[in-house]
């Protein structure tokens, strides 16, 4: 799939996802494009929603808000969100009722689309320098899990932090910093580096999400804000509706990763 | 003034402003921490606005956004900004209607503070890099300009861009572009060097808000997005009731400017 996709720009990939000719994970697809993780809620929280990815900024960088009812984003990507994501979960109540590869039949009058920046991005930043993302290397899904950090609550919206986290060899990681913390809209620097124990994680063997990942001598586990920590947090105030994309099913972009630098 | 308040940390100034001891302008005050320019609105105004912040964070970097009904800010300041700034305007419909020291007799319980960052922050770090700033060396108001920049509009906001604009030393330019560059929560870079017309502005000579000053022989006219676009984004909406500070009566925050770097 990645090689039939590799010369086709995102505008391309996105009309077979929407004609239902791609329904797989996005990783890997249109290079140097950002990818973005999709939040749908109904506006009667999306001021609430808004307002904690701004007081949330590290882990809920945004990259669009579609205008009330459209599902159309218009600056990161001429998209419609509602049919160019190759599958979307639909949660009532906080729990999963269906998954779904298009949502105009669900579609209300009164939704928000929240588009929100992807580690993808600074991923391809790192493999560039040489910086090894060893998930990528091993084929699996990277390890995320839930931490003691608190975010800054905002409104009906509250919770820890989710991380993600990348073993990296002890003398790459000043560059993975500097390399990261250039693309604040994608997560941006560490939120911390080395032990597990200092930010509530018991168990790095076992990830909250995703796969455990080989951590070598000589590397140190380097953790980032996650773009999980959003759909956790809404999940937890159980709205009567919420879509988001399926994991690693994300809207690829118009943008280019490195504009997501400044 | 100034002289007086130099040792007093932003807490105890703010507190001279609270009963009324301080009611001039704050520029200079409490050197290395940021200053803060103000907007109040109503709820129903509230989410069009924060969103508006959102899709045009170059002239409206947001520092924070108090809770529904709340004059307290709790990240960036420990203050109360109904009475910790030393000057507000009130307009109604659009109308400058008051000038108050104090709002708390018309704090309404569905108003929501948006604090934004403000250039005296990259200025400070201009001037530590021994670049001029000649607005300060002549003692006058930064002069400002309506441009042809469209902002990107939001619900019932739109409009086009306020800039202020610096005469710089055409060798200077370079690093201004930098050091500024690096602190996008106070505007950051420039957005336009050099032909005032080429954005719009047709005589520099007469700027639209503050005061002109001298451009010498060998130096550039540099254009920074400018915290008077939300004020007259906002006006030109007339709604019923909005608040901001007075031109120059900012609110001085608890978070030195070297902060709001990253």
């Amino acid at each position: 799939m990645q090689k039939m996709t590799e010369s086709l720009t995102p505008k391309e990939v996105r009309l077979k996802i929407r004609k239902g000719e791609i329904t797989g994970q996005t990783s890997g697809m249109c290079p140097g494009y950002a990818q973005a993780n999709l939040v749908v809620l109904p506006k009667d929280l999306a001021y609430d929603f808004l307002l904690f990815t701004q007081r949330n900024p590290r882990s809920c960088p945004l990259l669009e808000v579609t205008d009330l009812g459209s599902p159309y984003t218009k600056f990161i990507a001429d998209a419609d969100i509602a049919s160019d994501i190759p599958k979307y979960r639909v949660y009532k109540e906080g729990e999963l009722t269906d998954v779904l590869t298009d949502i105009h039949d669900i579609w209300q009058d009164d939704f928000v689309a929240f588009l929100i920046g992807c580690s993808f991005s600074f991923e391809e930043a790192l493999l560039e320098d040489g910086i090894p993302v060893r998930h990528i290397e091993e084929g699996r899904n990277v390890p995320m899990y839930n931490t003691s950090i608190p975010c800054t609550s905002a409104g009906v919206f509250h919770g820890n932090m989710v991380v993600s986290m990348r073993p990296i060899p002890h003398e790459m990681v000043p560059r993975a910093v500097l390399i990261t913390g250039e693309m604040p809209r994608v997560h941006g620097a560490p939120v911390h580096i080395g032990d597990p124990e200092a930010i509530g994680i018991r168990d790095l063997s076992h990830p909250d999400y995703g796969d455990m990942v080989t951590i070598k001598e000589g590397e140190v586990p380097v953790f980032w804000p996650c773009g999980v920590t959003p759909q956790n947090v809404i999940m937890n105030t159980k709205p009567d509706i919420a879509i988001t994309h399926a994991p690693g099913h994300m809207l690829i972009t118009d943008t280019l990763n490195t504009r997501l630098k400044y």
